[in-house]
C-alpha cells in the first residue's frame, strides 16, 4: 500500500464528490426502469436497510420516498428478521437495501430473506458484482469509484442523490431530478474550496470539545446524523443527532457553556422548529454552530456555514453534509489524529 | 405547590410502578377489544408516534408488534406529514399515538390527519378526556395515575407493558401476556428496594461523568434510549442510545477510559452481538456498566445491576429500564441538580 499523508485520502474523496454525482445521473436510465418495477410491485412500504453512512443515508430516503412518489418508506430493523426470527408479510414491501461493499453479510442475509417472503429486493451498491448485489432481484449501481478512507464521504452523498433520483424516477419525474443532482454538482464544485479554508480557521476552538448536539430536521435529519458519524469516526467527539423536537424534549437540560451545538437549518417547513431549537440553546450558553442553505437564519452563531440553495429543495442534504466532512478532516488533523483510518474502525462493516 | 424535597417526586414515581403496572392489567378487556378492531382493519401497518419517552416505548412496540401478532410496525415521523405534507395512503394504517398528557400538539394533528386519511387511530394516554383522545377513534387509558416529576418512570414503564399488552391480544395471546406483566410487577417490587443502595454506592465514581454511551439491542434498544433519556434530562450526561451494531460501525473510534458505555444485555438472540460491543468498550478502556437479564454475561463490568429474567422474555424491558431510572435519581442527588425538575424542561411537550 502507499504511504499517504494523514487524511489526505478523506480529502481526495471529499473533493471528488462532484465528479461521483455526474457519473451517478449517467445511470438514469437504470434507475427509471428499478423504479418502473417497484410501480409494478405496488409498493404498500419501502423497507431501507443497511449500517452507519448507509442508514443515515435511509433516513433521508424515508422523506424522499413520503414526498416525492407518495410512499411509505422506512429504516427496517435489520435484527428483527435476521437474528430475532420475526415472520412478516413482505410481499407488497419493496426493500433497498444500501452497503458500500456489498458485503456486509446481515445486509446480505436481510435480502435473502426478503427475497424468500415475496419483497421486492434492490441493492444499492458500488460493487455490482457483489453478494449484496447476487442475494437481489435488481441492482442499481452506485458510481461512487473506489472509496478507500475508511469514514464514508462520496458514498454517503453519492447515495443520498440516488436515492432522491430512484424517487424522482418512482414520481415520474426523474429527468427533472437527475438536472437537479448536476447542479448540485456544479453548486459542490464551487463550494468544497471555499470552505477549506474556513473550517481550517475553526478548528482551534474546538479542539478541547469532547461532546456535541447536532440537530436537524426533516430531510435534514440524515445530514445530522451523518455529521455527528464523521466527528465521532475521526475526532473523538460524542456527538449526538436529534431531531429539534428530540432536542427540546430533554436534551436541552444537558447544556451549559462548554457542549457546542451544531444546527443544520434548511430554508424549508422545518425551519421555524431548528431555530428554535438554536435560540434554546444559546439561551443555554452553548456555542452554535449553523449551517445549511438557512444557516444565516439562526441568530447568534459562532461559526456560520452556509451552502448555495439548489433549485429542488429536497436535493439539498446532498450539499449540507459536506461543511460536516470538511470540518472532521479538519479537526482530526488540528487534533493529531488520524482520519484516513480511525483506531478500531475498519471499511467493511462485518456487522452480526 | 407543595415543597417537596428534591428528588422525591422522582423517586415515589418510581416505587409506585409495580401497583401502576397492576392498574393496567385490569383494562385487559379494553385491550382485547381494541385488538379485535385492529385485526378487523387488516393492517398493513402499524404507526407509532410520540415524543421522547413516548417514542422510546414506540421502540418497544416496534418489536412487540413484529414478534407477537407479526404485524411490520414503524416509529412514523410526525413532522413528514403535518409540517412536509406528505401525502400517504393510511387506509389499511393504525395508528397508536402516544402521550402522557394526550395535550402535544403535533401528536394530536398528526392524529386528525391520520384519520382524516383512512388509518384507525388509537389514543393510548394518561387522559381518557384529552385532546388526543377525541381525535383518536378509539382510546386504550394508560392508567399509570398522574404523574407530576417532569422526567417521566412509571408512563413509560406502563406504556411499554401497554404495547406488549396490545400486541399480545392482536396475536390471540392476551391472557398469557397480561399474566405476565402481573409477574413482571411482583419482580419489580422485589428488585426497587434492592436496587436503591446499589445505585447509591455506584454514583460517587459517576459524579465527573460528561457523556456515555448506551448499549441495547432488539427489545432492549428502548431501554437504552430511555436510559440515555434520564441521564440527560436529569444528571446533565451526553447519554446516547446506540444500537450494538452501530456503536461497533462508528462510535466505539471516540472512546477512551474516561467514557463510560453502559450494555443493556437480555438473554436473547441479540446477547452475542451486545457481548462483543461491550468486549471492544472494555478494550478501548471504557468503563462498562452492565444491566438487564444478562448483566452477568458481560465481562469486566464495574458495575453490575443485573434485572430478574421473568417468563415471558418480551417482557424484560418493562424491568431492565429500572436500574437506570434509580441511577439517574442518585446521580442527580449526588450532583445537587434537582430531578423533579430538571433546568429547561416543563412537563407537557408543546412540540411543533
Amino acid at each position: 500500500m502507499t504511504e499517504t499523508i494523514a487524511g489526505s485520502q478523506l480529502l481526495a474523496e471529499i473533493r471528488e464528490q462532484p465528479a461521483a454525482l455526474r457519473r451517478l445521473v449517467e445511470e438514469l436510465p437504470e434507475y427509471e426502469a428499478v423504479a418502473a418495477r417497484m410501480r409494478d410491485h405496488g409498493p404498500a412500504l419501502v423497507r431501507l436497510v443497511g449500517h452507519g453512512s448507509s442508514d443515515n443515508a435511509a433516513s433521508y430516503a424515508v422523506y424522499a420516498f413520503s414526498l416525492l412518489p407518495g410512499w411509505t418508506a422506512m429504516r427496517d430493523s435489520i435484527s428483527l428478521s435476521v437474528y430475532y426470527g420475526a415472520e412478516l408479510d413482505l410481499s407488497r414491501s419493496c426493500v433497498v437495501a444500501l452497503s458500500q461493499s456489498g458485503r456486509t453479510p446481515d445486509v446480505v442475509d436481510y435480502a435473502e430473506r426478503a427475497r424468500r417472503r415475496g419483497a421486492l429486493t434492490i441493492a444499492l451498491t458500488n460493487d455490482v458484482d457483489s453478494a449484496l448485489a447476487a442475494a437481489c432481484e435488481l441492482v442499481l449501481p452506485l458510481a461512487a469509484g473506489p472509496e478507500h478512507a475508511i469514514a464514508a464521504t462520496k458514498t454517503y452523498t453519492t447515495q443520498v442523490a440516488a436515492l432522491g433520483l430512484l424517487a424522482g424516477c418512482a414520481a415520474g419525474d426523474g429527468t427533472r431530478v437527475a438536472s437537479g443532482i448536476r447542479e448540485v454538482a456544479e453548486l459542490m464544485a464551487g463550494l468544497i474550496p471555499a470552505l477549506e479554508p474556513r473550517v481550517r480557521e475553526m478548528v482551534s476552538s474546538l479542539a478541547f470539545v469532547g461532546r456535541m448536539f447536532v440537530i436537524g430536521r426533516g430531510p435534514e435529519f440524515a445530514t445530522a446524523r451523518e455529521i455527528s458519524l464523521k466527528l465521532l469516526e475521526t475526532c473523538k467527539v460524542a456527538a449526538e443527532p436529534l431531531t429539534a423536537t428530540d432536542f427540546a424534549h430533554g436534551p436541552v437540560a444537558a447544556l451549559d457553556g462548554l457542549f457546542p451545538v451544531w444546527a443544520v437549518a434548511a430554508d424549508d417547513a422545518g425551519l421555524p422548529a431548528v431555530r428554535e431549537a438554536a435560540e434554546l440553546a444559546r439561551a443555554k450558553g452553548a456555542t452554535l454552530i449553523a449551517s445549511g442553505t438557512a444557516a444565516r437564519a439562526l441568530e447568534g452563531a459562532a461559526h456560520v456555514l452556509p451552502v448555495p440553495a439548489p433549485s429542488i429543495d429536497l436535493l439539498a442534504p446532498v450539499l449540507s453534509v459536506v461543511p460536516g466532512q470538511l470540518l472532521a478532516w479538519a479537526l482530526a488533523q488540528a487534533k493529531g489524529l488520524d482520519p484516513d483510518r480511525p483506531a478500531g474502525l475498519s471499511k467493511v462493516t462485518l456487522a452480526r
